[in-house]
C-alpha cells in the first residue's frame, strides 16, 4: 500500500496533465472517438489486455496480478456535456459547445494513472483488476447497461467507483450504505382539451384548468399514496399553454421529473401519475398523452462494501473526514453495475477551500480542485488491493443477518 | 317613414358600393386618416354641419330638421383591424395587414347613406339628428370616451347604434334591456418564486405550483365570492413556465380575461384576484406582479329604449324576427355613450342564409350579407324619427316605476 | 273595482282575525285536517262549489260570475312548519312544535276574505274564479303537483299567487318576468374510503381527503361547466368525519344544496356533481353513494302576466312602490302551476316599518305586518277581475315576438 | 451469561404469573397506585435500593454489582389504558374500563424477574444496574420526563428498553440505528367563517370551503416544503361541520396528526400548517384558531448501541431472526431517555404463530404470546451485562467518524 501511495504521489503531475488534456478535448456522450482511443493506447502501452468498442464505445483493460485471487473492477466514465465552457483557464475546452462540466476528465485521469501505479506493483497483487472506462454516462440509456451486456463484469467479484464532487469539501470522502443516488425519471404530458373563447368556458374543455388542477393535486401522490418512509419527489418544471388573453387553451404541455430510491415507489408513482391525470381529465372531459421515461435506477450501495470504503478511507492521509452522507437526488448509471455485483459508489470532495464561489455540476463555470485526483486514486487503489486481500468489515447490516 | 324607406331602398346600391370601397381601404384603430376625411366630405356635400378631429379622429355631422324638437344621435364606428384578409373577393382589402373584419365598413356606409336619405326629408323632421362617426372602437381606451369629452353628446337626448353580426341570421334584430355586452378586462400575472433543481422542492419557491394552485382556486371567486345572480367569467388562457424537465420554475406568467356585466362584480373580481394571488403566493413564500387592465365597461341598454327598438323593428318589412337575445360576452365602447344619455344598442343579423360556413368576427375570412345594411339603415332611421316624434312604449320597466 | 276595494276595506278586520285564528292552530304539512275543513266550510257558507281532499288535502272552491268569460285561479297555501314559536303574541301558536312561520295563515285569510268580497259582486264578474287552497307547500313533493293531477287547473286560463314577505317593506309589490324563485335541490354524498392509522396514509383511502378535494374542485362546475349567464349555486354545508386525531377517515358524509333557474343548468349540475365525485374518488380508489333529491323547479313567471301584475299594482292606493326584484334563491311549488297555465307569482311586502328587527321566514320569531293582507287581497282581486275583463299589456316580451 | 439464562428459564413461570396478576388489575396512566407499590415491594424483598414516587409515581430500584464499573439502566413502563377488555381469558382485567392493552404488564413482569435473576449473580456484576419502572407512558407529557428531572438517569451511562410487539413474530428482535419511533403530534383547528344561507355564498365566509381547501393543499407541505429525505406525515382525520343541507357553515373543526423523525421537519411542519391555514383563511376572509400539541419526540437510537443490541440478540437461543426494521410511526416517551444518555430501544416479537388473527396494540382484544417475556428478559439482561463488561462493536457509524 505504501508503495502504491508513493507511486501515486510521484505521478500526481501526470494525472493532472492528463486531466487537463482531456478537458481541452471533450467529447459529448455517444460521440466519443478520440477519448477511448487515447485510453486504450495508454493501457496498451502498460501492457494490459485491452478491449475497445465494449458495448459501443467503452474500453476495458485488465491487469492480472502476480498471485491468484479474486477480481475487482474500478470504473471511470469519460463523456462530456453539450455545454459551452465559460471558465477562463489555460486548459479551457477547445471544442465549441462541449465541456467536461461534470468531472469525468478527472475520473479518467485518475483511473489511468492509478492503473500505471498498480502496474508497477503487479507482482504483489493477489488477483485481477479490471479497469472499466465507460462512455455516455450523461444521457440515458447510458453506456453501463450495454457494457455489462458486452461482458465487462464477467468474472468480476466487486466493483468500486467514485465521483469527484465540486460542492463537497476537498479532503472528505462521502458514502452511505443503501441508496446513495436517486432514480431520476422524466414525464411528458400533453393534455388535449377543447379550446374556445375566454368568455365561454362551458363550451370548452379548458386544458389550463386541467393542467393546473393536476399539478396541484398530484402532490398528494407523494404525501398520501407513497409510503412516507420511502423518499419521493414529483416536480413539474414546464407548463406551456401560450394563448392570447381571451382564448381558453386547447392543449397544455407539462414536463417534469420523478425521483425515488426504490422500485416499488417508482412503479407506484408512475401508475398514480397516470391515474391522477386520467381522473383530472375526466373532470373536464379532456384526454391526455402520458410518456414516462425511466432514467437510471437508484444507485444502491451494498452495505458491507459501503462500510469497507468508509473504513479504508480513514487510513488515507489526505482524507480529513469520512461522512455518512444523505443520498443525492441525481442519477448515475453506476446503478446497473451494483445490480450485478457487490460494490459501492462514493463521492470524493473536490471543492477548493479557497474558492469564493463554487459552481455546481453542469454549470458552464464548473471546476474541481485537482488535488482531489490523488485522493480518489488512493481510495480506489486501496479499495482494490484490500478487497483482493480479503478484507471484510463488521457492519450493522452484517450483524442483522443471523 | 314610408318616404324614408323608399329613399333607402333607392340608395341601397350606393350603400353597398361605399361599404366595398371602405373595405378595400381599411385603416387600423388610431391610424384612421382617409376614412374620416371621406366621411366628412360626404356629409359636407349634403350640407350638414361637420366637426372633424373630434376627440382625436372622430367626425360628428349634424342635420337640423325643419321643425323644432329633441336631439337624437346615431353612431357608427369606422376603424379596421390588423388582420390579413383571406377572402377572395372583388373588393378584398388592398392594404397589407389591415382588414375590415368586424363590419365597421358596413356601419359607416349605413350611416352615411341614411344621413343622405334623412337629408332629403329634412323638412319633415321635428328636431335634430347627430351622426357620430367614431374612430378606434377596437382597441382600448377607444374613441368613444374622448369624443364624449370633446362634446359629441352635447345636447343629445338619446343615442342608438347597431352592430352588424355575422353569426345572427339575416332578418333578425336582436336586443335586450339591461346588459347586452360584457365588460371585457385582461389581467397579466407574473409569479416570482425561486427556482432550483427538480429534486429539491424544499429549497425552492415553485412558481408552477403557485400558478397552478391559483388557477384552480381562483374559480372560487366566480362561484363563492361573487353574487350568483350577476354573471362573471374568469379564464386563464396563458400559462408560461418553460423550463427543462428537472428544473423547478423560478417564474410563471399567467394571462387571462374577466367578463362581467356590472361594476360591483367587476370591482370585486379584480380585488379578489389580487387577494387569491397574495394568499396563494404566501403558501410558498413567493411574490407576484398583478396588472389588471380594464377594457370597456358593459354595454347596458336602457330598458325603455331597448323595448322601443324591439317595437319599431317589428314594423320593418325585411325584419323577420325580433329576438330578446342573451347578452354577448364581447366588449364595445358604445357602453360609454349609454352612461351619459338614454339609448340602446342592438344587433342586425348579417348571416347569409346560403353560406355553408360562417366566419366569426375578427376572422381573416369574416364577411357579412350586405342586405343587412338596408335593414340597419331602416331600423336606425325609424328609431331616430320615431324618437323625435315622441313615441314611447309601455314596458315592464316603465310599469315598475310608479 | 271600487266596489271590491270598498268591500275589502270593510272586511279587513275579519281578514286579520281569521289570520290570527289560523295562527293559533297551525297544522304541519301533510297533517292538515282542521284547516282545510275550516276553509271548505267558509266557502260553502258563501255558496261556492267546493271540492275537498283535492290531491290529498287541498280545497278548491269555484265562484261563477254573472256573465260568461274566462277562468282565472288564485292560489293560497295553508300548511305550517315544525317550529316552536318564540313570539310573545296574544295569538301565539297553541300547538306545541308547530308554527305559521312563513305567512301561509295570512295567505289563507286573504284568499278567503277576497272570495267573500268577490262573491258580493258576483253579478258583475265576467267569467269564473277558482280559489285554490293548497296543502303542503313546505315539504317536497308538495301539494301543488297532486292537486294539478287531481284537476285543480282544469279549465283555468291563468293563475296568480302571492307570498307575503317579511323582509320586503310594507307597500311594495315585487315581481319580475321569467325566473323569480329558484329550483332548490339537495344532495347527500357518502364517500366510502378505507380507514387506517393517521401515520400510514399509503395503506388507506382517505375519505376526508376525497371529500375535501371534491368540495374544493366542485366549485368549478358552477364557474367552468355551467353557462355563465345562467345563475347557479352549489354549497356544501355539512361535512362529517368524526374520527380521533390519529385515525384516517373510513367515510365522509357531505350534504349540500344546488340552486338553479333553468332545467338545462339543473341537469348539468346534477350530472357534473356525479362526474366530479367519480373522478375525485378515482384519485384515491374510493367509492361513493350520491343521492340527488330534486326540490321544486324554478318559479318562472310568464312575461306578460308579470308585467300585468306590475301594471295593475300601480293602481292600488296602498302600494307605494312596484319593484322589479332579483330572483329569490328559495323554492316554491307554485312553479308547477306555471308549467301548466299562464300566470305570475309576486311578493307582497309585509315588513312593518316600525320594527327594529325583522326575522326571516322560518324563524321562531317570524311575523308579518298585517296591513299587508289588504294589499295582497286588493292585488289578487284586481288581477282576477282585470284578467277576466280581458286586459292586456304591451310588454317587451310581447314586442319581441313578431 | 449462562447462569443468567438458566435462572431466567427457571423463573419463566413466575414472570408469566406476575404478568397475569398485573393484567387483572390494570391502572390507567397517572392513576397508578397499587402497581408501583407492588413493584417497590418486589425490589425491596430482593434487597435493592428503592426510590418510590420518582417524578410522581415512578419506581427506581438499584442493584449494585460485586465489582466496580459503569452504570446501565433498564426501563419498563407499567401503566394501562382506558379500554374495556373484550378478551375471554382466565386473567381478564377485573377493573371496569381499564386494560393492559399495550403489553406494559409484560414489560413490568419481565423487568422484575430479570432483576431477581441478576440479583442472584450480583457478585459477578461489574458495575450497577438501575431498574426504571415508569408510570404514564400512554398519555403526554408522560412519566419519563419528570422521572428524568427527578434524577432517575443520574450516573447512568446507557439505557436499554424494549416493547413487546403483538404484530411482530415471536422470535424476532427488531431494531435499527437512528429514528425507530416517530414524533407523534396532534393539531386542533377551528375555522371561524361566517355562516349563511346555502343560496348566498357571496354573503358568507364558507368554513367548509376553507377547511376543504386547507386539507387538500396542506399535503403540499409534506411534498414541497419539507426535505424529501426526511419522512413526514400530515393527516386530518376529523372534519366537523354539521349543518342542515341549505346552510353555509359558520365554523369547521379539524383535528389531525403530524408524524416526523427529526426536529427540523417537525418545526417546519408546525410553522407551515399555520401558514397554510392563514393563507387559506385569507382567501375567504375567515379567521382561525390553531393548537399544535406536541407529543413525544422521535425515539432516536444511538447507532452503536443499536448495533450492539443486534449483535447480542444473535447469541440468544430463542431469537430466530434479527431484523433491521423500518421506523414505526407511533410515539414513545423512551425518546427522552435517549436525549440524555446513550442507548437503544428495540421490539421483541410477541405474535403467537398459531393465532389466526392478531389484534393491534390498543385493541380491546389485544394479547401477547407470553413466551416473548423470556426473550425480552434474556435480551435486556445480556445487554446490561455485556455493556458493563465493556463490549463494543465496529459499526459503520463508528467507521464514519474518523
Amino acid at each position: 500500500m505504501e508503495k502504491l501511495f508513493a507511486l501515486l504521489k510521484e505521478y500526481e503531475e501526470e494525472m493532472i496533465s492528463i486531466r487537463r488534456f482531456l478537458h481541452e478535448y471533450p467529447e459529448i456522450s455517444y460521440q466519443e472517438v478520440k477519448t477511448p482511443a487515447y485510453i486504450a493506447d495508454y493501457h496498451e502501452k502498460l501492457g494490459h489486455d485491452v478491449r475497445t468498442g465494449v458495448g459501443g464505445r467503452g474500453v476495458v483493460a485488465t491487469l492480472r496480478g502476480g498471485k491468484p485471487g479474486k477480481t475487482v473492477a474500478l470504473r471511470a466514465d469519460f463523456d462530456a456535456l453539450a455545454i459551452q465552457e465559460e471558465n477562463d483557464l489555460p486548459y479551457k475546452s477547445k471544442i465549441d459547445g462541449a465541456m467536461h462540466a461534470c468531472g469525468h476528465d478527472g475520473h479518467t485521469a485518475t483511473l489511468l494513472v492509478l492503473a500505471k501505479a498498480l502496474n508497477k506493483i503487479q507482482e504483489d497483487i493477489e488477483g485481477t483488476i479490471v479497469f472499466i472506462h465507460q462512455f455516455a454516462e450523461e444521457i440515458a440509456p447510458g453506456g453501463a447497461i450495454s457494457m455489462i451486456e458486452d461482458g465487462c463484469l464477467d468474472g468480476v467479484d466487486a466493483i468500486f467507483g467514485t465521483h469527484l464532487w465540486s460542492t463537497f469539501p476537498l479532503g472528505t470522502i462521502q458514502v452511505k450504505p443503501g441508496p446513495i443516488m436517486a432514480a431520476a425519471d422524466q414525464f411528458d404530458i400533453l393534455i388535449q382539451g377543447q379550446g374556445g373563447h375566454g368568455s365561454e368556458p362551458h363550451l370548452t374543455k379548458d386544458a389550463v384548468m386541467v393542467g393546473s388542477q393536476f399539478v396541484a393535486s398530484a402532490q398528494q401522490i407523494v404525501s398520501r399514496r407513497a409510503n412516507p418512509l420511502h423518499p419521493a419527489v414529483v416536480s413539474v418544471g414546464h407548463f406551456e399553454a401560450l394563448n392570447p388573453f381571451n382564448v381558453i387553451a386547447d392543449t397544455a404541455k407539462l414536463i417534469g421529473t420523478v425521483r425515488t430510491f426504490d422500485d416499488d415507489t417508482r412503479d407506484l408513482i408512475e401508475k398514480e401519475l397516470d391515474n391522477y391525470l386520467s381522473s383530472t381529465c375526466q373532470l373536464f372531459g379532456a384526454t391526455y398523452d402520458f410518456q414516462y421515461k425511466r432514467g437510471y435506477p437508484a444507485v444502491v450501495n451494498h452495505a458491507e462494501e459501503a462500510a469497507f470504503i468508509a473504513n479504508i478511507s480513514k487510513e488515507i492521509e489526505e482524507v480529513t473526514e469520512v461522512v455518512e452522507c444523505d443520498p443525492l437526488m441525481g442519477g448515475e448509471d453506476f446503478a446497473y453495475y451494483l445490480q450485478h455485483v457487490k460494490g459501492a459508489f462514493f463521492f470524493t470532495g473536490a471543492q477548493d477551500p479557497n474558492w469564493q464561489m463554487t459552481y455546481p455540476h453542469h454549470h458552464p463555470r464548473f471546476n474541481i480542485d485537482e488535488r482531489s485526483l490523488l485522493i480518489a486514486a488512493k481510495t480506489l487503489g486501496t479499495a482494490a488491493l484490500k478487497f483482493l486481500e480479503g478484507a471484510t468489515t463488521a457492519t450493522i447490516a452484517d450483524s442483522l443477518t443471523k
